[in-house]
C-alpha cells in the first residue's frame, strides 16, 4: 500500500499559502496510484509533533477547492524551531514515531526561509535514522525575501495590495490637501527587505504621482534629507505620499520604530515607523499628516489578490508532489522567469539545503540613485508579479472563504509536550 | 439662455463622492434644455471664492464617465467653513459677483453635516440678496451620520471594506494563534459614531467567528471588564479580534486615542485607539498582540466599492439636478428604505434646514445589550448597504482611476483672498 501524505504550513501567512495547500491536494489526486490519503498537521510541525492530524479526504471537494481563494492558514501556521539533531534527538525521534505510526511517507512543508530550515532538519534526519521519508519544501512568504526564486508565492498579491491602497488613499490625500492634510505615511512589512516598499512604488503612474517617496529597509534614513524633500514635494505638488518599510533604520543602524518610541513599552514589537516619521514631519515642517499602517491586512487580502501569485502558489504547490512522484527528496520547486514582457515563467527547484534561512533584499538596480524610490529595472520585474485580479466568490457582500471541517485523524500515541524553552503560550499569563 | 451648473465637493471623500459627481453631470446632460455649461469648483466653496472654476463640457465622456468608479474628490474637497452672513456678507457678496460672472444659476454641494451648513447659507444668503439660485445639497459621509436620511453615500462602501478586511485579517490571526499574535485590534474611523465598528461586526458569520469584540463610540470603555472579556475569548477560543471606533472614550468621556498617549505631542489628531488598547492588552494580559489603523485606505477603497452605495451616491446626484428642473430649492435628496429583504429603497428629499449639522448614532436597538457587538436589528440595517461589487477597470495589475483635464474657466474678476482666520495652509509653516 502506497505511503500517506502530510502536509503543513508554517510562518507568516500570505493570501495564497492555501492555495499551495490546494495544489499539494490537486496533485497527490493526479497520482491517485501512488499515494495513500492526505492529511495536514495542525499549526505545522507542531501539529506533527503533537499527532495532531486532520484527514483531508474527509473534507467535500467544494471546502478544498475553496482553498484556492481563501487568505491565512487553513490548518494553522506555527513560529516554532526545532532545535539541533545532536542535542534535540527526543524531537526527531518523536516525529519519526508520529510518522510510522500514520505511514506518513511523504511530508510537505509550506513556508518560508525559517521554515524551510525544518523542513531541512527533518530531512537529514529522517535519512540519519533511517526512516524512508520523502521531504519537499514549498515556498511562501509575502516579503520575497526566499534564496533560490524569481520571487515568494505571497508576495505578488500583498505587493497588489500595497500597491492599490497607496494609490487611492493618494487620491484622498490629493483632493484634500489644500485645506487638510499633506502628508500621508503608509507603513509596509518588511523587516529586512523592502521589496513590499517597492511594490507600492509602483502606484506611481507619472512622475509626481504618488507615492513620492519609497523607503526601503536597504537605505539608512536621514530626518533632515528627507523632510526637505517632504517640504520641496508639498510646495510644488500639494502633497506628499510616502511608503516607508517597517524596517527602516537610521544611519546608525538604529529601527526608526524604536528610536522615537522607546518610551512607550514594547511598541517596537508592533512597528511604528509610520506614527513616528508623521511625529518628525509635524515637529520639523509643522504640515498636517495622517498615517496607515495596514498590518495583517496586507497579508491576508485575497479580496484583491494577484492572479499570477494565485497560479504560481497552486503551481509550486503540485510540483512539489511531482517532484515526489519522479523520486526527488529535500527539494523546493520554485519559480523562475524566462521573460519580463510578456511575463513568462516556469517551475524549477532546488535543493533546500541551498536556500533555508538565506535571505535576499531589495538589489541595488532596483533602487534610484537617490534612494527614494524604484527603478525604471524594479517595475520591469514587480510589474508582471502584481498581474491579474484573483476574486473569491462574494456572498452577501462579504468574501465568502473555505470552512473546513478539520476532522481529526485517531491518536495512536501516547501525548507529546513541547521542548518548554519554545512551548507556545496558550492564553492568559506564560510560564 | 438656461443658467450655468456649478458642482462642489466638502468634507472628508468617500470611495464614490466622484459618483454623485457622475450622477449630477448624467443629470444635466438630460436636461441639456434646462441648463447651460456645466462646472466644477475646485475645493469646493474655495474655488468658488477664489473663482476657481474648471469646465465639465471640455472634458472627455470617458473620463468623466470613470468618476464613477473613482474614489477621492475629483474636484478638490475642502474643509473650509463660511461665516455668518451678518458678520461675514463680503464672502457672499463675492459669492455672487463670481455665480454672476458665470452666469450660474445652480450650486450643487456634495457634502456631510457641515457642508449642508454651508450649502444653506449660500441658500439664504441668495434669497437675502436677491441673486437667482437654486441651491441643492448632496449627500455622503463615510460616518453614516447624517440624518434625514436611511443611509449616507460612502458609507456603505467603508463599511464593506471593513467588514472584509477584518474578516480576513481574522483569517491571519487564527491560523497563527497558537504560537504567534492571540489579539488583533482594528480601529476605524467614526469620532462620534460607531457606524462603521458596527460594520466590522458583519464579519461575524458564526458565533465566535471574528470580530468576538466591537468597540462602539456610544458606549463608555471600561478597561477592566474588556479585559476580562478578552481573556475569556483567547482561553475558549484560542484568539480575539477586536474593532474598534476611533471615537472610543472611558466612563469620564475621555477619547483613548488621549488617555494613554498624551506624553505624545498631538497624537490625538492621529488617532491611536489601536495602539493604545493593544499596550493596554499586552500590560494586563501579556499576550502577543498587533493592530492595524487603515485610516484613509478605508475611505479610498474603490476597489472593493459596495454596487450598493455606488448606485445610491449616483442616484442622489442625478436626483438633486431633477429637484432642480421640478423648480425646488434648498433641498437634498436623501436615501428611504422602503424594506429590508428583499433591499429596496427610493430616493426621498428634505430641506437642507432640517439636516444642516444634526448627527445621528448607532441606536440603542443596534448595539448588543452588554455593549460588545451589534444586534439582529443592525444586521439587518447593514447587510443590504455592502451588497454587491462594484469594481474599477484594471490595467496591469491596478486600478485604472479618472485622471480629468481639469480645464481652467477664465477668470473674470480680481483675485480674492480667503479670510484669514480660515485660510488653508500652503505648506510649509502656517502663518
Amino acid at each position: 500500500m502506497p505511503a500517506n501524505v502530510l502536509y503543513g504550513q508554517a510562518g507568516g501567512v500570505t493570501a495564497v499559502i492555501n492555495a499551495s495547500a490546494h495544489g499539494v491536494i490537486q496533485g497527490v489526486r493526479h497520482h491517485r496510484d501512488h499515494f495513500g490519503r492526505i492529511y495536514a498537521a495542525r499549526e505545522g510541525i507542531i501539529g506533527a509533533l503533537r499527532e495532531d492530524l486532520v484527514d483531508l479526504e474527509r473534507e467535500d471537494a467544494a471546502s478544498l477547492d475553496a482553498l484556492r481563494h481563501t487568505p491565512g492558514g487553513a490548518f494553522g501556521a506555527c513560529r516554532y524551531d526545532l532545535g539541533p539533531l545532536e542535542s534535540h534527538k527526543h524531537q526527531y525521534e518523536r516525529l519519526m514515531e508520529v510518522f510510522a505510526a500514520h505511514d506518513i511517507g511523504y511530508f510537505f512543508y509550506n513556508g518560508g526561509g525559517g521554515s524551510m530550515v525544518t523542513a531541512e532538519k527533518v530531512h537529514v534526519a529522517a535519512q540519519q535514522m533511517g526512516y524512508p521519508l520523502t521531504v519537499m519544501g514549498i515556498p511562501k512568504t509575502i516579503d520575497n525575501d526566499l534564496a533560490g526564486t524569481d520571487t515568494s508565492p505571497g508576495f505578488g498579491s500583498a505587493a497588489k495590495y500595497v500597491a492599490t491602497s497607496v494609490r487611492e488613499a493618494a487620491l484622498d490625500v490629493a483632493s484634500m490637501a489644500e485645506s487638510s492634510t499633506k502628508v500621508f505615511i503608509m507603513e509596509v512589512m518588511g523587516r529586512h527587505a523592502g521589496w513590499l516598499a517597492a511594490a507600492g512604488g509602483l502606484a506611481q503612474g507619472r512622475p509626481d504621482d504618488a507615492p513620492q517617496i519609497v523607503l526601503f529597509a536597504e537605505r539608512a534614513f536621514h530626518r533632515r534629507a528627507f523632510m526637505d524633500r517632504v517640504r520641496e514635494i508639498v510646495e510644488r505638488v500639494g502633497y506628499c505620499v510616502v511608503v516607508a518599510s517597517e524596517g527602516l533604520r537610521d544611519a546608525d543602524g538604529q529601527f526608526l520604530s524604536v528610536a522615537e518610541s522607546s518610551h512607550v513599552e514594547d511598541w517596537i514589537q508592533l512597528g511604528g515607523v509610520a506614527p513616528n516619521l508623521a511625529e518628525m514631519v509635524r515637529r520639523d515642517l509643522d504640515l498636517k499628516v495622517h498615517w496607515a499602517l495596514p498590518d495583517y491586512l496586507q497579508r491576508a487580502a485575497a479580496h484583491i489578490g494577484s492572479a499570477t501569485d494565485v497560479e504560481q502558489a497552486a503551481a509550486v504547490g503540485e510540483r512539489a508532489v511531482e517532484l515526489a512522484v519522479a523520486g526527488e527528496n529535500g527539494r523546493m520547486p520554485v519559480i523562475r522567469r524566462e521573460s519580463d514582457e510578456p511575463y513568462e515563467w516556469s517551475v524549477d527547484s532546488v535543493d533546500l539545503a541551498r536556500i533555508a534561512d538565506v535571505e535576499t533584499t531589495v538589489p541595488e538596480a532596483f533602487i534610484r540613485e537617490d534612494g527614494y524610490h524604484i527603478t525604471e529595472a524594479a517595475r520591469r520585474y514587480l510589474a508582471p508579479l502584481i498581474r491579474g485580479e484573483a476574486r473569491p466568490p462574494f456572498i452577501n457582500g462579504l468574501p465568502d472563504y473555505a470552512r473546513l471541517g478539520m476532522f481529526p485523524v485517531e491518536r495512536r500515541l501516547p501525548p507529546y509536550e513541547l521542548d518548554e524553552q519554545v512551548a507556545p503560550q496558550k492564553g492568559g499569563k506564560p510560564a
